[in-house]
């Protein structure tokens, strides 16, 4: 039944032929300024979900450009038809990817900017190393990132935070900003997700940070 | 008026000639562990306050050594009074001093572990190299601490507490434990202080790190 629905959402995401949908992602390593036609710098967010935040923040920054990244298909079918739903933008691609498989689909310092949004806490100690703030994964972002480039991080969760604070630190990242009770602001380049409306109609509190790599 | 108080209530402490009051202070730099009479761990806190958590932390763990360092004469005076009111600890002297002064007063790598309670958030931005977290103390805590010594930080104030996640990240120190809403366990070492106890009766949040010296 699993493997049946999975076919029938990636038959479904294939027939589509989205403009922002890019299958052959590994094909752009090293070439996404060639594919998005300037030198502007690239963002990208790791684990977009239904593409609220990455589809916004494309339509109102036309000079940076984005690649939105989600590995599950049901999701990953969602967000096309969110981007789809808003005039075309030359400066939004998504890709159906695993973040572990970063480093196949940009080369050394090829990104200036990682937003994680709202990601998945795997509470238990034992999935740690799945949590996208985890040493593995930093590794990979310290490569494709530029070395001025940033992870920028909100989540509402506070023991995600509390893990990602620690792990930034003992992996060599900076804290450039800490929020311990973020409110959007007009000097943030930021946009709301799904997950984070729902939440602030809650009043609940949202975590953010700036990290870049250390410099030895 | 303000000058008269002063010298009033230095009298006052003078003429106690209480056994905690450690006068001649730059006298024990380098030579702490003779004063103690052992080769345990010194651990000091900056900004003691009324003395509630050095009196009790020094009271319930012997094998430590403990300094309660205050700049404030009055409260100064308000120490030494809680300090005798319990059992006379070997292991306990309370200094009247700056922690500006701080590398006067040890040699390096004398100090264990550094306290830091509550500390005078000085909100202003004018103000912030007066806060205990900023860079000019870090590098005296860096200085007088051993290579494996670490700072232990608790607050309730949100601004001072991201403004200290930044400041020792930015000045290499190593998150090694971040808690966002913390409540004492008993594998930490830890004691309420007088300003502590009042805040949690409020159930407002306390935050707390623990962060060591980056080895490179």
């Amino acid at each position: 039944m699993r493997v049946r629905k999975i076919k029938d959402i990636m038959d479904k995401i294939e027939k589509r032929e989205s403009p922002y949908f890019l299958q052959d992602e590994t094909s752009y390593k090293g070439r996404w300024s060639d594919y998005f036609g300037n030198e502007n710098p690239i963002y990208i967010e790791i684990g977009s979900g239904k593409g609220g935040f990455i589809t916004q923040i494309a339509n109102n920054n036309e000079e940076i450009n984005f690649l939105g990244i989600e590995k599950t298909p049901e999701i990953f079918h969602k967000m096309i038809l969110k981007a789809e739903a808003i005039e075309k933008r030359k400066n939004l691609g998504l890709l159906l990817l695993d973040g572990i498989e970063l480093s196949d689909v940009f080369k050394e310092k090829e990104v200036s900017r990682i937003f994680l949004n709202f990601s998945d806490p795997w509470p238990k100690k034992r999935h740690s190393k799945k949590r996208l703030t985890s040493q593995a994964f930093l590794n990979i972002y310290s490569k494709i990132l530029k070395d001025e480039g940033e992870i920028h991080f909100k989540t509402d969760n506070q023991q995600l935070f509390e893990y990602s604070l620690v792990s930034l630190s003992e992996n060599n990242w900076i804290l450039k900003r800490v929020y311990l009770n973020y409110h959007p602001t007009e000097d943030i380049l930021d946009e709301q997700t799904e997950y984070e409306n729902k939440f602030r109609k809650k009043n609940q509190i949202i975590y953010r940070l700036e990290a870049s790599k250390r410099r030895f």
